[in-house]
């Protein structure tokens, strides 16, 4: 295999990488065209947009009732009306009729005595130039109605169309060529229902990216997924880049290069640009998005764009997008920013700005963020934060008592408006999330995983609404109520179970090692996955190994964990353990075999002052629902005879509200 | 004329006749269609989207560098290497590379020691697992990736194409019929260039209408305008909501009436609903948009929905548009808002809820709202906008010492990027707007109109960053020095000379009346038009009043004022007067005739505290640069040989900064 690799440039922060791309591209706009502007909504003015007619373009009566000349009112009282003839010297008008000639008010039909067919009176006189829209009150003929650079929303389509402006110079909308690469890339439309090789990813950052161009007001297209091969990328971007013979301009304004931008011997990326053109940065000390890079190729922008799909966004959005912008002159997209607390410390990598996605709740008033997984392989990542926190190259961390500011990706009403369950994980929870929105599409759930302990100390610090629970009390073979009294003393809270469901050993399709129980594992030295320590289920674990007198360090792979349910079933799946302790939902999910350990109780732990509102009400109303109990039944392995059950209630005699 | 006049049902207020609305139709969702998830960008989901393959479907390399199995590795320290044969004891592999059989760990290449083609040595054991992407690490299979109800965005095209979610179920996009009528109305294709007769209006609520259903995720067809017509509204009503035989459901989802839907005598939107079905609110007791009307014709909602363009945008957004997203099963738009305090007292009307659109200035960190005209029939006062403030229907104003809650039309940080220039009028100031974007796209100036003497007590109130003044010293014949000394005493401020300019008569063309000077006016009898109080060309002119002997009351219309230069020229060429005062520009503009009165000085007032901030720096930079004296010079009537000269500087012994 060839070893030979890349050597990255100096390593840039990002302003200077983004002043590199300034500098040589800032300058480039679109060409400009002109189109109806009805047509150009979203698009961006090259020019001043100057009003060419009048709004209105003559008087207008602003109140149905009769037009008059106002010096013709004067001296009308309650006990010496004026009588006014429609026809002769007055004129019946509505709302928005030209005001006929040598009339200069309106009096409202309200305020008149109507006589008889031909005659009016009226008890007080009009001022002059009352209820009338005069000529050029909104706008006046050459008014400059949007200055260059002002993006076409619906409000403005009725300013310029009012004010006569028909026709708008706007910039064209720059266009993208996306050429993902990879050898292990699948196409979706090839990739069938989950049965493609091993080894194979389904190409999905060109959709992602030419979406993002879009929501920067580009076209994009997309080439076909090209192999790691060198030569046949530089075809496809020596033909991207080849300025047009007639119009001197290249057929892209930026051409994105997904895949192969790192250092590695077959990313491909850096030369390509090297050998049609410039490389100008090539890494950036921001994570995710290091391996960036970007180069001219005959003026033609070109970006090398690291494939791991949040690395490919986060780079499109600090460079990529800003640029695509500037083509129009246009300003970048302010997202909305809060100030949020860290639920607990956050580490970051000094010399590296970090880019980490959060949930962020609303509690009791605090935003409180917690931090999702940081690989940058996980989509999931983003499309489950509310928000981003960077952290400097030049912090070390961030400690739970800092505020830090949030980039939104969620509006902070939707936000504020949602409710927030930590703690154990289990699979009716996504399930709770759906069906919640069949009764009330407002209310929605965020729920993150943390263990159960994790729960209890999230509702202890008022860092969520609720937290799910199944911790066993080897005493009595109770959960979660000795727990609460014990680490919530003082705190009223409500215990209300969710399901009961089967724990047991999680193991491979027909059972190959015969593994029945915890001693078979422990006896044929199976390869075990375990789950985090706070969990329940590593409780439960625990305790049934010291119920049989079996020391941690003799279970092969106790040291190995993972956070939830589905990622147990996933490594037994795949091969990475023999067994471990999980639901049975998760077994089911993904076709395995389930050995069953222990019934337990699922509650939901929720403190008395959310107890009352109406998000809480909503939750508590859908898990007693017949179509969510349907469908936890049809997962297999939950019981529901408890769901909704109170099962303990806050003592009247606690401290606490 | 017939004067028979609609009765409006009972006035509701905004919540009650939503509550109305949401009753009748909360129920109707569209349609439900399959579609492929890279056409669904901005839909959303009609049912859960489930993961059906896990992301990656293989544990793969997330290093460049050796898979080995990890317990080959152990023991290795920096005395005692253990060498490792690729193609034997290990594989060379790539970041997203499948891991091969038998291997549970990368060694980043870094790390290795080649030490010739075979073999390479390493100085430290590999953990397990380490630098692998584990099978199910991003999506587990079965993961629920999206509730429903979720709007399918640029990210969750990543998530559902790496979780095999190729085809979604989504709702259909809304259809909207939107119908104008009014015998006013004229079509901008016909319209010309503003050669269209006197009373006819520019039909645009159709194009902001339909622009608004699109941001509602709906579709819309736009009707030819229909005149005042009743039978001709009744039978395009009719059509449109008609049920179709077969599917037994309506074309339109939704019908909206541009026009007729007071109770004046022409308003046919109410006996139309009554007619073909059933009428369930009209009027609402809100500003702009009381004349709302909607009801029910087989089934469809139909509004009727007032023509002036602010209360059809607000019905709109009030009702239509969050009955759109709900048929969408989505959730209303949450837009920003932000504390702001008024900069002066606003008065508002009891029983009527009052949308009041503001300019907003970010001041010293503050934020400060602005008034702009309350007239329904001003678009421009919503594209000015920078928010909306809204006044309980039980409040009679707001005093300058409340902090009010406003809806952002713009983003906050564009917000507080915004240079807010507030005093005089002069049309050198939108081009000078315009111009500060051909230098510095991100600097965005906001010019409010409230006289020299408004500008001064802004800066005394720290409610803008400079002022635009020109008021004469009859002492001295001096501009702004005196006054700033007197009226900002103790405040350190420069003045700049913006421009030269000449004040004069504006007059109609060709001057029928030959009013040459103040004193034929008169001495003619002339209708004057004014500028408010606390204008410089009011004091002008009283200063000129004065000089003749000439008494305010001699002048014929000295009590109707107006607050810019171009609105006076507008008054002239309406014939509303004969005369007025005002600048060369303006009459320019208008094509009117001039005659010269004065010549005068229009300065800027800038606080020293931000003489030297980045955005006045830019704003000083455009006013001195070629391009903008040059357009400032084609406009007529001014000079620019004291543009950018410092007339003023902040004494050195004044108390403030």
């Amino acid at each position: 295999m060839n070893t030979k690799r890349n050597v990255y440039l100096d390593l840039k922060n990002i302003d200077d990488a983004r002043s590199v791309l300034f500098e040589q591209f800032g300058s480039i706009t679109t060409q400009i065209e002109e189109m109806d502007v009805v047509d150009a909504k979203g698009r961006v003015l090259a020019e001043p947009a100057v009003a060419s007619v009048s709004s209105p373009n003559f008087h207008a009566a602003a109140m149905d009732g009769i037009a008059v000349d106002a010096s013709f009112t004067f001296g009308a009282k309650e006990d010496s009306p004026v009588t006014l003839e429609p026809g002769k010297t007055a004129v019946w008008v509505n709302t928005g009729h030209l005001m006929p000639e040598s009339t200069n008010a309106v009096i409202m039909i309200e305020h008149l005595n109507i006589i008889d067919d031909i005659s009016v009176e009226i008890e007080a006189p009009a001022v002059p130039w009352q209820h009338v829209r005069k000529m050029g009150e909104d706008i006046v003929a050459t008014k400059q109605l949007f200055a260059r650079g002002h993006r076409i929303d619906s409000y403005s389509l009725g300013a310029l169309l009012s004010g006569g402006v028909f026709r708008v110079n706007v910039y064209k909308k720059p266009r993208v060529l996306i050429i993902p690469t990879g050898s292990e890339l699948i196409d979706w439309k090839t990739a069938g229902a989950g049965d493609f090789p091993a080894g194979k990813v389904i190409e999905s950052n060109s959709v992602v990216l030419g979406g993002l161009a879009q929501d920067h007001g580009a076209e994009f297209d997309c080439h076909p997924t090209i192999a790691d091969d060198l030569s046949a990328i530089r075809e496809a971007v020596s033909v991207a880049t080849a300025t047009r013979e007639r119009s001197g301009k290249a057929p892209y304004d930026m051409v994105c290069i997904i895949g192969g931008s790192s250092a590695g011997s077959e990313d491909y990326a850096k030369p390509v640009i090297e050998s049609l053109g410039r490389v100008l940065v090539h890494g950036v000390t921001m994570m995710p998005g290091k391996p960036v890079l970007f180069g001219s190729i005959s003026g033609t922008p070109v970006f090398g764009i690291p494939g791991y799909p949040v690395s490919a966004i986060v780079v499109f959005e600090q460079f990529a997008g800003p640029l695509l912008l500037n083509m129009q002159k246009s300003k970048p997209v302010h997202r909305q920013t809060a100030m949020v607390s860290p639920a607990r410390k956050m580490a970051s990598r000094l010399g590296v700005e970090e880019f980490v996605r959060v949930k962020i709740g609303s509690v009791d008033g605090n935003l409180i963020s917690s931090q999702l997984p940081r690989g940058a392989g996980s989509i999931t990542t983003l499309t489950e934060a509310d928000g981003i926190l960077r952290i400097p190259k030049n912090v070390e961390g961030i400690s739970e008592k800092e505020q830090v500011k949030a980039t939104l990706l969620r509006p902070l009403a939707a936000i504020e408006n949602t409710l927030v369950i930590t703690g154990s994980h289990d699979n009716t929870l996504d399930l709770l999330a759906d069906q919640v929105k069949t009764v009330n599409d407002r209310v929605s759930i965020s729920s993150s995983h943390v263990g159960s302990m994790g729960g209890l100390m999230a509702i202890k610090k008022n860092a969520c609404h609720m937290a799910g629970s199944h911790l066993l009390d080897p005493e009595d073979g109770s959960y979660n109520i000795s727990y609460v009294k014990k680490y919530l003393a003082g705190q009223k809270v409500w215990v209300v179970n969710l399901v009961i469901r089967e724990q047991g050993l999680i193991l491979p399709k027909h059972n190959p090692k015969q593994i029945k129980s915890i001693l078979d594992l422990h006896q044929k030295e199976g390869r075990f996955i375990n789950r985090q320590a706070g969990s329940g289920t590593r409780v439960l674990f625990d305790y049934q190994l010291s119920e049989m007198g079996i020391s941690p360090r003799e279970i092969n792979g106790y040291e190995n964990d993972e956070y939830t349910h589905m990622n147990v079933a996933a490594a037994v799946l795949s091969g990475r353990a023999d067994t471990g302790l999980g639901i049975m939902a998760a077994a089911r999910a993904l076709d395995l075999d389930f050995v069953p350990v222990i019934t337990e109780s699922y509650d939901l732990v929720i403190p008395n002052r959310f107890y009352h509102t109406p998000n809480v009400r909503v939750v508590l109303d859908t898990i007693c629902s017949q179509p969510f109990l349907k469908r936890v039944n049809a997962l297999g392995g939950y019981s529901t005879e408890n769901t909704g059950k109170i099962v303990h209630r806050p003592e009247s005699g606690s401290a606490e509200i």
